[in-house]
């Protein structure tokens, strides 16, 4: 485990942090003990983690960032209650810094969970800086295709719907593809489970 | 008012657009009814609008869609009942078509509202195709910096702290100077009212 600050690193160490920063919302009155909860049970040792009001932020490598996440979102799920998970996927902003950062020393996940149920979600991909843009939008919804997740492309966004399992992978191989491909990427997503909706009006 | 579709418009009609995505979480059992008061609230004649499981879209003008989505939100608001609101206003993607808009006649809002209240928010800000894309970032902080809201600047985000009218006006100055700086941008928010936590830990 190494504790990354801007003196333990070269210059370009910054590029190689992902983070997230995401809010949970829950439609119940028991709002609180259910994310309060779903914190406590994530082992968070491979990734730096801080909360505010707004949002929680996890930052460190790839494969860890998603795991906590994920770990997170599934221990908050239960099989009635309503709730939404925002979060923003991001790496290689110009601005960021090597602060606020754990690397792990391996891959190896601390979170792994077993349970499945049907989420849907949806994505924006945003790749900055560069002008070929919409190229990379295309690979990401043709990836969520392949998976058989896609449920239609929207505006401002893509959505999917499956398995909490398959939504969370697609998330891991967009990033993954990001990484190799594009200097600064955000990817902003968003899941429900529980809607009482299944298509024409609210909860917008 | 003008229903806009392909064979009425020019082909560049559609960079004319504003087009916002959001959703409302409500943390109370009461959330359907909180929700859908909301939207019959809100005079949607100046804008096309459409409603699925995951959010509602609304496009057309810059100010009324700005208009629709603030009455929206200050209805679904009461003085105790914490709610987050999650927003990308969007304009001049390169994937956009001209249909499903509408273009109203005249600026004049249809949506007025007098009430104050204060609220958190969460801002991101993407210039897409362009190389300085930093520039219009550190634009947007400062026109918050000059309206006295921006509470700082964090990871992935910059985080305002006032009245929602002065919010709401932050968005649309950004809106605007995007509108005439940049092709094609994205304005990614996220509000918050009545959070039972100040700083430390949770609503995550």
């Amino acid at each position: 485990m190494q504790k990354i600050n801007s003196s333990s690193t070269g210059k370009d160490a910054r590029k190689e942090i992902t983070g997230c920063r995401f809010s949970l919302s829950v439609m119940s009155d028991d709002y609180v003990s259910i994310i309060l909860k779903a914190i406590k049970s994530v082992n968070t040792q491979n990734v730096w983690s801080t909360t505010d009001a707004l949002s929680t932020v996890y930052r460190g490598m790839r494969v860890h960032v998603v795991d906590a996440l994920k770990c997170f979102f599934v221990n908050a799920h239960d099989d009635s209650t309503h709730m939404g998970l925002e979060a923003t996927f991001s790496r290689g902003s110009p601005a960021d810094t090597d602060e606020d950062c754990v690397f792990a020393d391996s891959v190896e996940r601390l979170n792994q969970t077993n349970k499945k149920f049907p989420a849907i979600c949806k994505i924006a991909f945003y790749s900055l800086g560069v002008v070929e843009y919409p190229k990379h939008i295309a690979y990401a919804i043709n990836l969520a295709a392949r998976r058989e997740v896609l449920e239609r492309v929207s505006h401002y966004a893509y959505e999917l719907e499956g398995d909490i399992n398959e939504l969370f992978d697609h998330f891991g191989e967009v990033m993954e593809y990001a990484e190799e491909n594009i200097k600064h990427y955000v990817l902003q997503v968003t899941l429900s489970v529980n809607s009482p909706t299944k298509s024409a009006i609210g909860p917008v």
